[in-house]
């Protein structure tokens, strides 16, 4: 077995979601991925956890979701149960064809995220972490050939995660104690929004792997303004092209797409949360120097800055603060890269890329 | 995809499981069978269930039993939950490599039977079924071409089980009511036993599939005399050949092998119930013409006899009788086609493999 799997294994196990002896550990990993499986079985057994794992065929999924009348949609209980009762979960991505759910009604989709709500959120009170294995049909999407594209995945995922907690602190800093952020990109973004009061996270590959940003939610109903999000972003198989949303009191009140605008259009009408945003977040992670059309890396990279539409994530939400609800946790991608700049409380603190600590920021 | 295998997930999710709307049905397919995954999602969703779809790597299993100390198994609490609160569960078996397993110490196999054991006695009480899908490593070890195994599984399991049914009630009627049941094949086989007050199964393909036998559970302590399996068994992806017990007053007294007899010696050993017979069976389908190492398959051919040691199966026990309980369930088989024959109650019921219901049975 390529030895960058059980690496990356051992960061799951031990790093990610530090498993214990005795803890319940679901393992969800796609059937390209076996060989992490079988390294994560292997960690788990070392320390003296007991997993259950479980390879996760999209193609199942795809035939269960065209038979079915999105009317029938329950949460499964069995599989509540499960999640209900475990200590740690471990969820891989990882797809031979990225357009297996390409051919589902989107609609069928959205019903069927909003039935299995109940274990999403069972799993948030968790220790999880979400990962990414190097499948063929990822390293297609990335226009990559599946060797480079193992490179660039596991350069990103085995790395020395305590160093980029460091870098990543200088900006966590300047958010965590503010009011107001402001994002400016060419003409067609210019938004403006309050964190007042809300915790900024310093994702150091926790909860996600890689990691690499930090991260808060908006104050729900005080963001103003429009966006474009000129990073294509890929659902249910599906790709959204410059997405544009236009803010008012919190809520979206005109949307667009150059592409699948109505794939767009259905997520937002998913539920009442689905019309805010949940999170704002600023890759801050160098090691991905390349877009690949995959959110879990795409959000990191170092010049862009991501919003999600949906739910906001509860450790940025101290209690007492109002927070966004939703079936939906939708991220969307602006590149900052040129042309563009972050306001926090009226001081700039990145332009075109570059942060206020790093070399060659000009203010 | 194989029409077959459509046929296959519908007689899985009909005639096995009765599957209705809003069951949560909880399936669990090797890598090897995803397409059948696929099927079963496709008819559980028509139905208007809720299918919980996990592939299950024997890799993964393998990894953590070697890097585990057999002394932390625990039953996965989160696994037993999921299985408890499943109306139905179907489980197929399908291997790329069925040695998957060989290099795993047997006495780690053993107690990660027994710790699982929870897991198991929640299925029996639900609607479940376990079959086979013709895997490459299954072909192999029947050796056979992996297309004439296809169509070997599907002929047996593919087909009328009401006409099966039917021809095995006969032999139903002359086991149900029976005392006294003896099994005579060459030198090596002569044992008798009781199965009064014990009901006779007719097997129509609804737990196993395929079915194909009648079977009965012998009263734990009267079966006495010796045995030799002398058709091969599976076990763990090793091979026990020519088992031996010899019994007395129910409990096995001497055993050997002539291959992996400390695999033997070490299931025998596993709990107090592994040294009893829990089921004494007769296989009854002509259409499962040849021996493929394949317990599914081998103890429903047409001219033999199956016994395991260990837990007895609770429909073959009624209330008040007494009900072998283990952890372990080991089918081993009696070729019965030459120098054999089948008493029951003192009158044959069988010769050299021909029921008295057939033609050319001489008495």
């Amino acid at each position: 077995m390529d030895p960058r799997v059980r690496d990356h294994a051992e960061i799951l196990v031990d790093h990610c979601t530090s498993v214990e002896p005795s803890d319940d550990v679901l393992v969800q990993v796609p059937p390209a991925a076996e060989d992490l499986a079988v390294a994560v079985a292997e960690e788990v057994g070392e320390v003296g956890a007991n997993p259950s794992i479980s390879l996760r065929s999209s193609r199942a999924t795809r035939a269960y979701l065209r038979a079915s009348d999105p009317e029938d949609f329950e949460c499964p209980d069995h599989e509540l149960a499960e999640m209900e009762s475990a200590d740690v979960i471990i969820i891989v991505k990882g797809d031979r064809n990225t357009a297996t759910m390409s051919d589902v009604p989107s609609d069928a989709l959205s019903a069927y995220t909003q039935a299995r709500r109940p274990i999403q959120e069972a799993r948030m009170g968790k220790r999880w972490v979400g990962t990414q294995f190097p499948a063929t049909g990822n390293a297609q999407k990335a226009e990559m050939s599946t060797e480079e594209y193992e490179e660039f995945v596991y350069e990103a995922v085995n790395k020395d995660w305590a160093a980029q907690r460091e870098h990543q602190a200088q900006m966590v800093e300047i958010l965590d104690p503010a009011d107001e952020v402001r994002i400016v990109s060419g003409d067609s973004t210019d938004l403006r929004m309050s964190v007042a009061g809300m915790k900024t996270v310093n994702d150091d590959g926790k909860k996600n792997l890689p990691g690499g940003e930090v991260f808060t939610a908006p104050v729900p109903d005080s963001v103003e303004g429009e966006v474009l999000f000129d990073k294509p972003l890929l659902r249910h198989g599906r790709e959204i092209q410059d997405a544009y949303l236009r803010f008012e009191a919190g809520e979206v009140v005109a949307h667009d797409a150059s592409k699948n605008a109505d794939l767009l259009a259905s997520i937002l009408d998913t539920d009442e949360g689905a019309r805010r945003l949940g999170e704002l977040g600023i890759g801050m992670n160098r090691d991905i120097d390349r877009f690949t059309y995959n959110m879990l890396f795409d959000e990191k990279m170092g010049d862009t800055v991501h919003m999600a539409v949906g739910k906001a994530i509860e450790e940025t939400v101290p209690e007492g603060q109002p927070l966004n609800e939703s079936s939906v946790h939708m991220d969307m991608i602006v590149d900052m890269s040129e042309d563009s700049y972050i306001e926090v409380d009226g001081e700039v603190v990145q332009r075109d890329g570059t942060f206020r600590f790093e070399d060659g920021f000009e203010k």
